[in-house]
């Protein structure tokens, strides 16, 4: 009976530890959110029940999200890192219980595409949606924020033309994001899609470059992707989710 | 404390009684399929802890899948219904707890387009997921099954040149399936998907066309996917998963 209530109560937990792991959760799609379908959708208490870990944006664009170790933090464009309250939702997230299988140390100097190819060798299955934390000492650090839109809201390919950047050297911090499946396009962004926030989480956003001074990542592999999209019929019901907008796409995340 | 435990065994429970409804699961993906991924990946009593409704088919590419009221149903090549073991597995599928929002009655006639043209209005959300069930008589049924294949497997459009055709008339069952949007080109088959399981279980398969003698249909919206890909890094690991294979399923499907 003991067995039977301490089970049970795992059971009703929410958060990651009723949450089966290994499983990318997404709200919404990076076609929705190119499109400029920038209302929030899911609460980030809500989120948070999806995963622990991840990165993403807020209702009316305000801001890059970072999700660590079970806190939402968001990087709003005037590069101050904030702490939204429960309610504050996101229109485009993605997140998961993280739960690494892999350490590797990065040797120095290791910039952007080294690190690529570093993941790329420690995760070789291009198939399936690997999870990237990198905590340590950053050379330098250039990432960007979005700042909030208002209706009707410009497509983000033209927000993306005004966001400010941030240049940073010798930053302590966590860089945490996903690569994803070429074929999971117009889903979300194949490839690489990292964000930081730095240790005393004051600084931040969507990364642009970086070179490491030095650091440990950590690799978590998950063969299951869940989309959850808004149910509210008006949501979406303009967007048109099939267009090719991956030129537009490249605009927006370089 | 009676009540605790009642949730909590509710919580507990494997399937429908646990699992988040509105969520269309899928097994693998239709490139992986066409490509000839034929090896079973997921045990069918594994299956059913994901929803009881859908269709999909069996390792080895060992005939068409129904799953109707909690029960797999496999129409095999010659035409006839078995019932797996709960050991037999699946290479692709698609689940659902179903749980209808709306019935419709089909008039007399109705074939496979009208069909199509009746849920379209009743569900006009296309960026959502949709199953369907529509139980009644039919004055026409055309099916079709897939053989068992044999290693090196051929490609899905190879296999289907060679597939039994069944005709029916004046047949009684059930017809269960999906409409998926465009936009999940690649994942699963955008548009409507239909497998047919004859009233006392002895015919059924993928259906290739249909004319309504009386049937009510059954709607269920799902606004989440969940996608489960093999974790086995060797299952996918040499599966070109973005490649268009657009043509490829229009010959396999029609």
């Amino acid at each position: 009976m003991i067995r039977l209530k301490s089970l049970c109560i795992a059971a009703l937990l929410a958060g990651c530890a009723s949450t089966p792991h290994e499983t990318l959760t997404q709200i919404s799609t990076i076609n929705a959110l190119l499109a400029g379908a920038y209302d929030g959708q899911m609460r980030c208490d809500e989120l948070l029940k999806q995963g622990d870990f991840g990165i993403g944006t807020f209702d009316r664009l305000d801001g890059e999200m970072v999700v660590c170790d079970g806190t939402v933090y968001q990087v709003r464009s005037d590069g101050k890192v904030y702490t939204p309250s429960p309610e504050t939702t996101t229109p485009f997230a993605a997140v998961t219980c993280f739960d690494p299988e892999q350490q590797i140390t990065i040797s120095s100097g290791a910039d952007f595409d080294a690190v690529e190819k570093i993941v790329d060798q420690a995760a070789p299955q291009k198939n399936l949606f690997c999870a990237i934390r990198i905590d340590g000492s950053f050379r330098k650090m250039k990432t960007r924020s979005v700042p909030a839109q208002n209706k009707p809201y410009p497509p983000l390919v033209e927000v993306a033309k005004h966001q400010p950047v941030f240049e940073y050297e010798n930053i302590s911090g966590t860089i945490i994001g996903f690569r994803c499946p070429q074929y999971i396009e117009g889903l979300n962004i194949p490839g690489y899609h990292l964000h930081f926030l730095s240790a005393d989480k004051t600084k931040g956003g969507h990364i642009l470059a970086f070179e490491i001074a030095n650091a440990e990542a950590r690799i978590d592999i998950a063969n299951r992707l869940t989309m959850i999209l808004p149910r509210d019929t008006a949501a979406l019901a303009d967007v048109e989710l099939g267009a090719d907008r991956s030129h537009e796409l490249e605009a927006v995340e370089k």
